[in-house]
């Protein structure tokens, strides 16, 4: 009775998400500039309606009540998780997730004012009070769940990952980079000689790229009866698990950043696509969470499309859609030094797949430190550029838009949410090697455009068991060990290091 | 304080509306096949709460408290109508609801699948149970709001319409289509002589199609920053007035068909593009009602678009858009030949402007003696056929499938719907006469393809007063006279009678 309970209103909160995700699809895609207004108040007001649904206080009845009656294997695994979204959903007050809400769509708004000039001096009070907000948030989440108040807001993004566990892998993998880097440069300089790299024939007509992106997540196995490849402004994967709504956006001077945006997008959406089907409405059948969801679209963008398997498949479909002429004369090792080229810059989104990290652990350790109270926001702009000089060989003094004003996350309150990056890039080694040791044949069927006994163990290890488990033991469960850096930096090391 | 309620109310009840409609849109635009299921899911489910919270008994209270308290002009009308609304909302219990759309919907599937076949017989028994529910909801909603039966089922579609008022308007207007039917065919011959319309030089790309699409659609006055023109299996016109999505369908052997359609719909987008945008989330501000929504759409259809005034303008678009070649050779009465080509068929939604009335009264007559009780289910087909051949001279006794077969409404259960499309053609023909009385300059205006003034006229007597007004007291006011068939007469007199 409680229990059926619990699945209407599951399917209820299902029927809400379900509409948020299209509309916000269709908003990024092609929603016409006016119905922007409409569109926000839609999407607020169905928002509100849907926590208030998620956290009336007769549900924590309902929960016990169901766990107290006979379930099967399943729906036990149901309620569990639906219990820990649950008390995620009533810690904070309706007061102060309206103050939050408030605090932090002004500081969005002032970020996307000053960012262009990096007028740190107007943007800094405005990001205090986030800060504080989110200091005041830890705090009340980590009253409710007795973690430590860090962990209490990356439990939001990664459930079961902890500092604990971090700190150590993050310190260890900073250190080889820090050592790393420096010596890929060097290699890589080595291989190009001095020489630019082979200039890519364009202009590449966007239908032209948009089907050769289609093709390519089409061999992977994308199910186009259940998605689509949309444009728009920034990258993303959205939509619902049945209808799985990828985006990139194109260059017509060059096809590779749309290809490979494509490749990424299409890691997230296998995971969403590969989810099971029963119960769909309750929450341990969606995705466990963003680190996760960050391996599977870095298994597919690093471990997989930036390997020279996949370009001796995907050359001759480059030719095939763009033109003859496009990689003529180039062998894979020409392409790989397009999309494996290693250059140092301020820019996170526009990092590479060595120095990506460090912008990370750049994030992390301040934002820990901020969340902490270790360091206050005035302190951000000295640390930053030190941190910078430190593991990129970068000043940012003078630059706070390039520097700490590049990332909407702060001004939008998503503390937590940056190591999920990395860490998601250390899991994908981390399948990458148990899928190997499992699956030796692989890279040869990556050479041939074959992912179907790929897509099996990618979905019998982590899609289908959707968010049954915590991240930490999924992954031992998957790969057999522990979230650790040394698969990826044995994965750098070959790729870059020699 | 109740005033307030109902506004949060409408607030909530808007953005459900909001999230339906995109959903809708996109479903029938983009949506991969597969994401049909969970789609269908989350439709219903969003309309249950949606309709839940709409028809809360406490709602009444807060009504009656409304309205006795001191409210402004505008205020006390939203009010009002949310009230009118509000009964049409409770009249009908839930059980009734779920027992009607379960019956509707099993005969909506069972027409899918026979009508390819016309296979009566079997689907008789399914319409015969939809028919059953429709008199009973006929009679509910009597009881309800004191109108007849059938009147009652009308006023869901077209506020304030009467049969008493219907009847003799259609019964003049079958009398002298049934006349003027055969005459027009005489001098279309005559005009014609016996040679075949001059060919359209096709083929016609989809993409330059939609470009002369756009093109009109602009120059109407259609505002693309509000709204956009998609594709879809049958045109329509979705989303929100903040957001209009019109939709069209291509055929590559003949551009008249989607530019015709794109017009169509464009005069359904103008009226939702034109209403209030204060308070746009109460239902006084919603287009009033589907007749005079279809007369929106055929006054920019019939009687701009298919007038030679805009082919003056239009032809030097074709020509622009799908090359000088198409219309080389043609004068405005040639492109007028095509595009008002009468021909008498069984298909309503192919009929032309003459025999579509005759398609409608033929509904009309059957639906509201099988809702009064005077035929039953096993006389349609021989009623269909006698009308058919008395209204068009064309037998239907052994065709089902284009005879009674052919529409969706009644399997759907949309009985008091189709009087709507021929009420909205006379009410254009109207409006037609009306702004000409008013703006005599109209014909050059639109020869040079200049609306504003036009669209002035039309914002200002129909799309602003939203539903603050009943059709007939709308029509009253607008054009200074009750409904008639006598403008729409002399339209078709002028047009093919000469």
């Amino acid at each position: 009775m409680s229990y059926m309970k619990l699945d209407e209103l599951n399917l209820n909160l299902d029927a809400y998400s379900h509409a948020l995700a299209i509309l916000g699809v269709d908003e990024a895609t092609i929603m016409p500039e006016g119905g922007g207004n409409a569109r926000s108040n839609a999407i607020s007001t169905l928002a509100a309606i849907a926590h208030k649904q998620a956290s009336a206080p007769e549900i924590a009845n309902w929960i016990k009540k169901a766990q107290n009656s006979s379930l099967t294997e399943d729906e036990a695994a149901g309620v569990n998780e639906f219990k820990r979204v649950y008390e995620q959903n009533i810690c904070l007050s309706a007061d102060f997730v309206g103050k939050k809400t408030q605090t932090s769509m002004n500081c969005e708004q002032l970020w996307r004012r000053l960012r262009p000039t990096g007028d740190w001096k107007a943007f800094a009070p405005a990001l205090k009070e986030v800060v504080e907000i989110a200091r005041q948030e830890a705090q009340i989440r980590s009253d409710a769940t007795g973690l430590l108040p860090y962990d209490a807001l990356i439990e939001q993004y990664d459930p079961g990952t902890r500092m604990a566990h971090i700190d150590p892998v993050f310190s260890t993998l900073k250190e080889f980079l820090k050592g790393f880097l420096p010596k890929a440069l060097q290699k890589q300089e080595i291989r190009h000689g001095n020489k630019p790299l082979k200039p890519l024939n364009g202009p590449f007509e966007i239908k032209h790229q948009r089907a050769l992106g289609m093709a390519s997540m089409k061999q992977l196995g994308f199910d186009f009866t259940h998605g689509r490849l949309d444009t728009s402004h920034h990258p993303f994967c959205g939509g619902v698990p049945s209808d799985v709504r990828i985006t990139t956006r194109y260059e017509t001077s060059n096809f590779l950043p749309a290809l490979m945006g494509i490749l990424h997008e299409t890691g997230h959406a296998q995971y969403e696509q590969g989810l099971s089907k029963n119960n769909s409405h309750w929450p341990h059948n969606k995705a466990r969470g963003m680190g996760l969801h960050e391996s599977q679209s870095l298994f597919v963008e690093m471990q997989i499309s930036r390997s020279p398997m996949f370009w001796e498949w995907a050359m001759p479909q480059v030719s095939k859609h763009l033109g003859e002429t496009v990689l003529q004369g180039f062998d894979v090792e020409d392409v790989l030094a397009h999309v494996n080229l290693v250059r140092p810059g301020f820019i996170r989104v526009d990092a590479d797949e060595i120095t990506y990290p460090l912008h990370v652990i750049l994030r992390y350790e301040l934002e820990r430190d901020l969340i902490s109270g270790e360091i206050e926001v005035e302190d951000i702009p000295q640390a930053w550029h030190e941190k910078m000089v430190e593991y990129l060989g970068l000043e940012t003094k003078d630059n706070m838009k390039d520097g700490p004003m590049q990332d909407v996350h702060w001004p939008a309150g998503l503390f937590g949410y940056f190591p999920s990056y990395t860490l998601g890039a250390l899991m994908a080694a981390q399948q990458w090697e148990a899928l190997l040791k499992a699956q030796p044949e692989t890279p040869e069927q990556i050479r041939s455009g074959n992912y179907s006994a790929i897509n099996d163990w990618r979905s019998k290890k982590i899609w289908q068991h959707g968010s049954r488990l915590s991240t930490p033991d999924l992954m031992k469960q998957s790969c057999g060990q522990e979230l650790n850096p040394d698969a990826f930096i044995r994965h750098l090391k070959s790729r870059y290091g020699g």
